[in-house]
């Protein structure tokens, strides 16, 4: 059975899967493969990256599963300054000992572990995964994760993570949006053109503009074969309701 | 390893997993689980269905995979009158022999055979699936099938069936289109409101009205969560630009 290096690939490709579309302003189409060079007036890059199925440990969690002194190791840097993806993986054990062999650990590591499902994912482990915004994991199900040195049972961290988008300060006010605010993202791709509603906006003096979608959303949309993406304020009064 | 047979049950109850949501015309709000009398005016009932992955087999396929003489034996009728999910299911194989297990066979058979995945499907098994419809196969990729009594080897046929509506030529007038144009379906859903273009009107005479969407689609809107869905005819002119 090669099946599980063979996935790990994948799943290492699709961690860092990003499309970076740019967009001369909401109202403007063109050539959006192009960035646009406005003079004058400030032009977000927005990126647009899938999430793949990944987790978060405690330093706690780090020791427990690969071994006392373990600290996570930068594989690859993401988009986000400060964030990586780790070299380790750890296997995640639903119901029923369904599991996924290789999860990949994004760092650095946080105060409370966290994994991060696409339904597919969960269904395919048997968790009934809600959709939650990270870090708000109160009463959401646990499963097991297991590592080469060891095993933990978390009791509660598993999500769909809700899509939402990071941007810096002044981005939002270019959108006209503030932290909490939702916003739309419309991806324009070959006979799967989708928008997404209900982007949560993140903002913060230093992030940078980066809509966070699961593979289930890139694959619906077929971002790999996007043309257009467009990043709106979510208003509603809109006289098509979406 | 219980891993095929919990798969196939997850398979056999997405194939069925349909959402019926009533709509009382594109532009009335309401208890949308409820269907509305309305006297006078017909009121199409919206289904929104997901497809997991399946196949379709030839006659003679029938006969290589599961033996000579051997038929289809429905299992579950479909909602489209006449269509219905076979007992039997394959394994489908493909490059470097990842394969899925138990891929359910849909029935009445067809003049070519057909395997339709999602894209989350054919990543896994390492095939670079295009977006097609139904039937519209000519130099798609290939794999190979398993059944219990043969093999089959597909020369093409590996498709992501692109989103499309069935209906009937009454739908189709209510609804302002005709067989070939494209409409769109909004999927309200807790944090997961999505927009699906590009959806192919396939009506005639006695089609039901029936949304079909992938397995990536139906989990990226939370499907199984939605509390209203809305079909639109897809038109230029909209302000918001989707």
């Amino acid at each position: 059975m090669a099946a599980p290096a063979q996935l790990d690939r994948a799943i290492i490709e699709n961690i860092v899967r990003q499309i970076v579309l740019a967009q001369a302003g909401s109202a403007t189409k063109g050539n959006i493969l192009t960035r646009s060079a406005s003079e004058g007036t400030y032009t977000p890059n927005l990126v647009c990256s899938i999430s793949a199925r990944h987790c978060h440990l405690t330093d706690e969690h780090v020791e427990i599963l690969f071994g006392p002194g373990a600290k996570l190791i930068p594989e690859k840097n993401l988009y986000q300054d400060g964030f990586f993806a780790a070299e380790q993986t750890v296997m995640i054990v639903g119901p029923r000992r369904r599991m996924l062999p290789n999860v990949r650990v994004l760092g650095p590591t946080r105060p409370a572990s966290q994994v991060e499902l696409a339904f597919t994912d969960a269904i395919s482990l048997g968790i009934d995964t809600p959709v939650r915004h990270s870090g708000d994991i109160k009463g959401t199900p646990g499963c097991v994760l297991v590592g080469p040195k060891g095993v933990v049972e978390l009791q509660e961290g598993v999500i769909r993570a809700a899509r939402h988008v990071h941007m810096s300060n002044r981005d939002a006010e270019h959108y006209g949006v503030k932290k909490g605010d939702f916003m739309k993202l419309r991806i324009e791709s070959p006979q799967c053109a989708v928008v997404f509603e209900d982007l949560l906006v993140r903002s913060d003096a230093t992030s940078k503009l980066e809509v966070h979608i699961d593979t289930d959303e890139g694959n619906a949309c077929f971002l790999d074969g996007a043309t257009q993406v467009e990043l709106q304020k979510q208003t509603g009064d809109c006289k098509c309701k979406h």
